[in-house]
């Protein structure tokens, strides 16, 4: 049998939002990749070798499974979320594209996931149920100028954002300058919610206004949506209108 | 037992994509109310009433939602990919927040859906794998001139977009100009990919430059998506790096 590449999303957390084409891949899988958190929701099995590796590593665990399908091994790369929401899928075109010749023929498929930021705003109500933005606040691949930048745009052009990352024990002081710019930008009213570890028994989920937002409300469990000048409070539920001016 | 409204995404299509929470709302639910084809991917059986309604009748259908669960019943309100992006979340939020003041208590829940943007994403392999923003380019809920101002800006930020309703028969002419702006904004040889019907049997997915993008390539069963500078076709695949300058 010929080897394949999934590189399949395993949801927020909650088996229940597991989709079962992700759960038909890893019983056909004979290797399993990924981040060690996101490994550990994988059921051990006869016949399955479980590859858990460290993160920042993410184009050398890309490179191993395609070697591994290259072999002839059925592999599944698991991201947490959507693979393809700033996780495994893009690393594994990076590999494809600088790595080996013959592995741009490998049979190699992304199956879609619960994303956290969806997983959340579920939770929340409907913070996202207008235009929106998805900002990786993470400064390790991309200039923090640009993420100002961006920051300052969408919320020039009126988007809800959710923001993946927000802050690290190494960066603490950028989710501080992101805070500002938001109240620069938007007012101090307008609402930010912080969702720890979604679908998880650690859920936690907070909202409050701009002006009222600290830094130490997020950490990197945490996905942050910021609402438009629309999104507005109805008992506990945050939503965003459909229509705008 | 208590009545409950539960706003349940379906994903785009595809039976494999729909996960084990929604489909166990399903299975407690006495209504199902939506979309005529949406509710047509419920099955029927005994004691569960299917309630299928047309399109444009988002906000009655919500209240009649709401109106059930005040009742007593177990409704499920169905919509295609996420219930939180263009669907029925926030129609039922907006329910809600103008109709009966009891229903401000009642027991709402979201339940996230594949969304038919990463569903789209994850066919092509990774162009939404950086920072990118999702616009509906109906104007049916707000003006063309905010959309077209989206459009610049989120250029301008460098953002991946996926449009949803990007053409309809009564409007043909503001798909045309969205692309004349793309192409202003982001030059002729940014990747721009067309997905029909995603997961579905009668899937197609086309990518071609902006330069070459014509109106027709969209309709409203399509998603848009338009990479960003970076984005390159590597072999077969469409992705987007996860690093910028």
């Amino acid at each position: 049998m010929s080897g394949w590449v999934t590189i399949a999303g395993l949801g927020p957390g909650a088996d229940a939002l597991v989709t079962p084409e992700v759960t038909a891949a890893l019983a056909e899988a004979t290797d399993v990749v990924g981040y060690i958190p996101y490994v550990a929701r994988v059921a051990p099995r006869d016949g399955l070798t479980l590859h858990a590796t460290d993160n920042r590593v993410e184009v050398e665990r890309a490179s191993h499974a395609l070697s591994m399908a290259a072999e002839g091994k059925r592999v599944v790369v698991v991201s947490s979320g959507d693979p393809g929401v700033f996780a495994m899928a893009s690393a594994v075109f990076e590999a494809v594209e600088n790595g080996e010749p013959t592995w741009r023929d490998l049979d190699i498929r992304v199956l879609p996931g619960i994303s956290a930021m969806f997983a959340a705003a579920a939770q929340m109500g409907a913070p996202l149920g207008h235009d929106f933005c998805a900002i990786n606040l993470s400064d390790n691949l991309k200039p923090w100028d640009l993420i100002e930048k961006r920051l300052r745009l969408a919320s020039q052009a009126g988007f809800a954002m959710a923001f993946y990352n927000p802050r690290s024990k190494s960066r603490p002081h950028q989710f501080t300058r992101a805070l500002e710019i938001l109240r620069e930008e938007c007012g101090p009213n307008g609402l930010i919610s912080f969702a720890r570890a979604v679908s998880t028994p650690e859920q936690k989920i907070v909202t409050v206004t701009l002006g009222e937002a600290t830094p130490e409300m997020a950490d990197m469990r945490t996905v942050v949506i910021v609402g438009n000048p629309d999104t507005r409070r109805i008992g506990r539920y945050v939503y965003t209108p459909r229509r705008a001016e």
